[in-house]
C-alpha cells in the first residue's frame, strides 16, 4: 500500500500517520521527494481500511499494490483448479460445452433438447427454473417444477445439470437436484447468496456482473472460496458498454486475463454476450481461440416460440454447425472436445 | 411496438407474421415503404415477447414504443406520490434530509450522531446494520445488534430509521424495527428481495444500480409497486463511468428525468456518488437545485476512525455548513427545509 | 512513481532496474516487504516512459503518483485564472452566460437572437459557422458567411463572439473575427488543432470529450497552455454512459473536481449534456449550485425550424425563465449575474 | 422513421405535423392505438432533421428505422469490398498482417523490423511518423524524417507502408510516400481530416474511436466514401469500458457485426486493445476466429527501449510464435495466411 502525502507535510505529521498505522501488522517506509513524499506500507495491509486513512488532512491519496483476493489468486495457487460437475471435469484439457434452453418450458422440450445436445457433443444440460427478469410481468420460470423436469432430462441422458439460483432461501431445495449452481450476472454481488453457496459443497458457476471489473469478479469468487467451497467456475457473459448493437459486449480479453490472475476455470457465454443467435458461432470460436475452458450456449428446439431469449437461442442445425467448427479449432488449441 | 421487416418480405410473409401476433390482444397495421416495410402493433403489447418474434427470418428489428412500467409511470398517475416514513413526508414541499453514519458502530456513536443531525435539521437517521461489502474480509456490520442500537437512537431523538436490507430472509426481523427499508445499488435487481418488499407495507428507498438505466430502475420499482407496496422512494447515488476521479458519477439529469417519467419521490445520495467528503456540499446543492425531494448524507462523529466509508463522511462542522447553504437554496426553489 | 516488482525478484534484478532508471533525473528507493518489493521513484519522473520499464520481466506494475499536467495544475498556480473574452471576464465573481443558436442560419436570425439574449443577461453570443456533424449528409454550417453574420450581430449588440473551430488550417481566417475559439468535444484530442491554438493569443473554450477523463481533459488544456496561450476555459458538456434517456450524462462532479485540480475557469453546457430543452433549466441551476463559473446555453428564435439541435434549444420564454431563477441562485452562491 | 405522439393528440394536431413533414419527400401513415398514436414516415427520411420535429408539443419521441449510412451499407453493396494496398489485397480470402513498431525511431530499427516481419509472414509495414500523444511532453514522432525512413524500409523489403495522418494539412506531403493512410481512434470524428482523405485516392484504414458506436464508425467511413474514395478499411482497436485491467476492451463482436452491416474489410489491432504484449497472441487468435480479415500488430526489435508503447510491442520471438499459431487457425477458417 502506498500513501501519497500532500505537499507541506512535516516530519511530525508523518510520525502521526505512522502512529495511526501502528495498530495494524505493517511496516511504514517513508520516501521523501522534492515535490512529493510517499509512505510505502508493507506487510498484511488487507485489514487497513483504505478509506479511513484518506481522511487525514495530510493524505493526498492511497494506492493499493496487492490484489485484494487471496484464495482466487494464481499467485497463491499456481496450478489450474479443475472442478468436477457430476463427473465432468471443467478446467482440464477437454473443453466443456454446457447447452440448453434459456428456460425449462416442459418435459418434452427439455428431454428433446438434452438428447440433441448430448449427441452433438455437449457435456452438461443448462435450463432456467427460477428466471430473474427485468419486468415483473415477464415469464418467471416453472420454478420447482422446472427442477423436476431437468432431473427427468438427466435421467434420460446422464447429463449433469446446471441451473440458476437467485435466492439464499432456495439453497436447501436445490441440493440433490442440481450438479452445479449458476449465479447470474445480476447476483454477482448478492453477497448473502454467495455466503450460502460458500457453505454448500456443490460447484458454483459465477457469472460476471454486467458492469463489474475483473477484480470485483474475483472478490465475489473469494466470498464462495473463503466460505469453504473451492469449486468455483468463472463465466464471462458480456459487459455493458456504449455499444448497443449487441445485447452486451463480450470482453474477450477477460479470458486470458482471468487465466493469468486466477487458477479457476473460465467459461464464456456467447448467447447472452451477443443476444443474437447468428453471432453465437463467431463468438464461440473467438472464446476458445482466446483460451476459454468451455462454453455455455443457449439451444432451443423451437426458438421462434421460446418463452424467453428466443432471439439468441441456436436451432439444432446451428448448434451442430458450431460444434463442428469448434472441434477443428480444439485441435489447433491442443485441446479435446 | 414497431416491427421493421427485412427487404424482400412478401405480402404472404406479412400475413404469416400477423398470424403469429394474433395470439395476443393487439392490432397489426402494415406500412409499406419503398425501401422498408414496418408493422405498427397497437394494443397491449406488454405480453408480446420482444425476442421471439425477432427470430422470424423476415424481421429486421423490433422497437418498443411504450414504457414497460405501468404503476411507476407518471402517465398513469399524474400527481406526485408522497411517502410517509414514521411521520416524515417525502415528496412533499418540504425537503427531507436523511443523515447518519455508513455503519452503526456502537450506542454512543449512533446516539451522538442522531442528536447532532436532528439539531442540524435532518429528519431521518440512517445507519447500516447489515453491510454488503465487495470483500469478504471487510467489516460486515453489527447486524441484529445494529438494529437495536438504531432503535435506541430513535427513542432518544424521535427520528425515524432507515437501514439497508440485503436478504429476503431478513424481512420479518426488520418489521417493527425500521421505518423505511433501504435497498442498495447492488441489490436493485435482486428481484427475490424486491418481491418480498412488495409484500411488506413499510416504505422502501430503492437505490439505482451503478450501471442501470432509468428504465431498469423504474422496472425494479415496479416489482415493489406491483406487489402492493406503493411506498417507494427512488434514490440516485451515482453511476459507473469512464471517470475514476470520483467513486461514481452523480447522474444529476436523473433527477429531472425521474420526476418527469414517474410520480415517485426522488432522493440523491451525494456521499456515495462522490466518495469524497469535500465534494458532498457541492453535490448536495446541485441535487436540490435540480429538483430533488431530499438528500441522504453520510455524517460521522469521527470520520478518521470510521469502520467504513470514512473518506466520504462529513464531520459535524461540514454537515452544519452544508445544511446552512441548503436552507438558503431551498428558499430559491420555493421549498422548505 | 511507484514500481511494483514481481515476487522472486532478487537484489541483482533490483540493481539492474535501478541502473536502467539512472538515465533519468530521479532517485530510486526500494522498499522490501514480505510479499512484495516496491521501488519508490522520486524526482522529475515525467520523462520516464511509463510503458518501457513495464517490460522488464521483473516489473509487475507501475503506478504514477503525480499529475502529468503542470501548467493546468492548481498546485503550481493556486489563484484562479481569469480569462478576458472581449472585455467579459470569465472565472471572476460574476457568472458568465454564453448563449445563442447551435448554427448561424441567417442575418435576421442571429441578430434577433443576439439582441434577445443581451437583454436577458447573457454576456457572449455563441453560434456555429463550421459544424462538425456525424453524418456527411447533415447541414454543415454556413462557414465563412456564418463568421461574417456573427460579426454583424456583434456590431449591433456589442456582445463578444465565441464559435467553434474544427481545422488547424482555419486559425488564420478566424483571427480578428472571433473573441474566443471553441474546441468541440470530438476535437478535444485533436492535438494538431490544439498546438495551433496554443500559438494564437485568443482565448480558447475547450470542451471535454464525451468519453475522456478529467486527467485527459487537463492534458489537452496543457497542450494549449504549453504552447504559450494561457487563456483556456474548461467546459463540461456531458459524457457518454450507459444511460440513453439523455443525449449525454452531465458529469456535475466535474465542476468541483476541476475547480480543485486546476485554476482554469469552468463552464457547463447543459444543452448538449441533456439534448432536451425542458431539462436545461434544471441542469443550469445544478451547474451554478455546484460552483460553475458560467453556462453555455443554446437559444433559438424558432426552435421548431432550427437547422440543427432544435430539440435542445430554448425558446426566448424558456431562456428568460431560466435566467430569472439563475439570478436568485447567484445570490445564494455569493456571485453576481 | 416512427414518430410517437403524446397522449391526447387530436386529429387536427396530426394534420399539423403531417403538414410540417410535407416539405420532405416522404409519406406519412398514422396508426391510432388505444393508448398511443404513432406516425409511420416512409420514403427518404434521411433529410428530415430528427431533432426539429421533436419539438412539437405533441411529439413524444422519434425513432429511426433505417441505417443512416448508405455507401458503407452492405444492403446497398452485398459483395465484399477488397482494398488494394500497394498490391496487397485486404478483404480477400488471404489474411493480411500489418506489423511494425509504434514509432519509427531510426533507419536501422525500421529496416531491421521490416525484414523480420516480412520473413515471418507480414504483408505490410506499419510505423508512426506523426504520433498523437495525450501529453505534450511525450515523444511526438520523427515526422517527415519518419516518412523517409519508412520508404527506405519499403525499398529494402518491398512491403507497402501504412502510417498515421493527424492533420488535413499533411495530406499533400503524404501522397506518394504512403500506400495507406491510417486514421487513429482520436481522429475518427475529425471530419475535416476525413473530408480531405475522401478527396485522395489512396486507401484509408479507419480506426474506431474508443467510445464510438458501430453506427458512428460507419458514418465516419461514409464521410470518406461519399467524398469519392472507396478504399476504406475498418479497424477495431478496443473501446473504453469500466474494466481497467486492459488498456481498452477489445470489442470482438464488432468483427461479425461490421461484416454483416458493411461490405468493407475489417482488421483488428490487438496491441492497442490490450496494451500488454503477453495478451496479443490470444486476442489475435480470437480476432481471426471471429472472422477478421487481418491484424495490425506492434512488433519491435527492442521493446524495453522503445520510445513509445514498449509494453504492448511483441519481440521477434513472440511475433513468430503468434504467426505460427495463426497459420494453423487460418486453415480451420478456410483462409490463407
Amino acid at each position: 500500500m502506498i500513501i501519497v502525502l500532500k505537499n507541506g507535510t512535516t516530519q511530525e505529521d508523518i510520525n502521526k500517520i505512522s502512529g495511526w498505522l501502528s495498530r495494524y501488522d505493517v511496516e511504514v517506509c517513508p520516501i521523501v521527494g522534492a515535490e512529493t513524499t510517499i509512505l510505502g506500507v508493507v506487510g498484511d495491509t488487507s485489514s487497513v481500511d483504505r478509506t479511513s486513512a484518506f481522511l487525514s488532512e495530510h493524505v493526498d491519496k492511497i494506492i493499493k499494490v496487492q490484489e485484494p483476493y487471496k484464495r482466487a489468486n494464481r499467485k497463491m495457487h499456481p496450478e489450474n483448479t479443475i472442478v468436477d460437475i457430476g463427473g465432468v471435469k471443467v478446467g482440464d484439457n477437454k473443453l466443456v460445452v454446457m447447452a440448453g434452453p434459456c428456460s425449462v418450458e416442459g418435459e418434452d422440450q427439455i428431454v428433446d433438447i438434452a438428447k440433441h445436445i448430448k449427441e452433438t457433443g455437449a457435456a452438461i444440460i443448462r435450463g432456467g427454473a427460477w428466471k430473474p427478469r427485468s419486468s415483473p410481468y415477464s415469464f418467471q420460470g416453472l420454478k420447482a417444477e422446472g427442477l423436476e423436469l431437468l432431473n427427468i432430462a438427466k435421467a434420460e441422458t446422464g447429463l449433469p445439470i446446471i441451473t440458476e439460483i437467485t435466492n439464499p432461501m432456495h439453497v436447501e431445495k436445490f441440493i440433490g437436484k442440481v450438479d452445479c449452481f449458476q449465479v447470474g450476472a445480476r447476483n454477482m454481488q448478492n453477497f448473502e447468496l454467495l455466503i450460502e453457496l460458500g457453505r454448500a459443497r456443490i460447484p458454483v458457476l459465477l457469472k460476471r456482473g454486467f458492469s463489474n471489473t475483473l477484480e470485483e469478479f474475483l472478490m465475489s469468487a473469494e466470498y464462495i472460496l473463503s466460505g469453504g467451497n473451492e469449486n468455483v467456475i468463472l463465466c464471462e457473459r458480456g459487459i455493458r458498454t456504449n455499444e448497443t448493437f449487441t445485447r452486451n459486449t463480450l470482453d474477450i480479453s477477460a479470458v486470458p486475463a482471468l487465466k493469468k490472475l486466477s487458477h479457476l476455470p473460465v467459461i464464456v457465454d456467447p448467447s447472452h454476450a451477443s443476444g443474437m443467435a447468428w453471432m453465437v458461432e463467431s463468438l464461440s470460436m473467438a472464446a476458445v481461440a482466446a483460451g476459454a475452458d468451455g462454453l455455455m450456449i443457449e439451444v432451443h428446439n423451437d426458438p421462434k416460440n421460446a418463452l424467453s431469449d428466443g432471439a439468441q437461442s441456436l436451432t439444432y442445425e446451428m448448434f451442430e454447425s458450431t460444434m463442428k467448427k469448434l472441434k477443428l479449432l480444439a485441435a489447433v488449441m491442443e485441446r479435446e472436445l
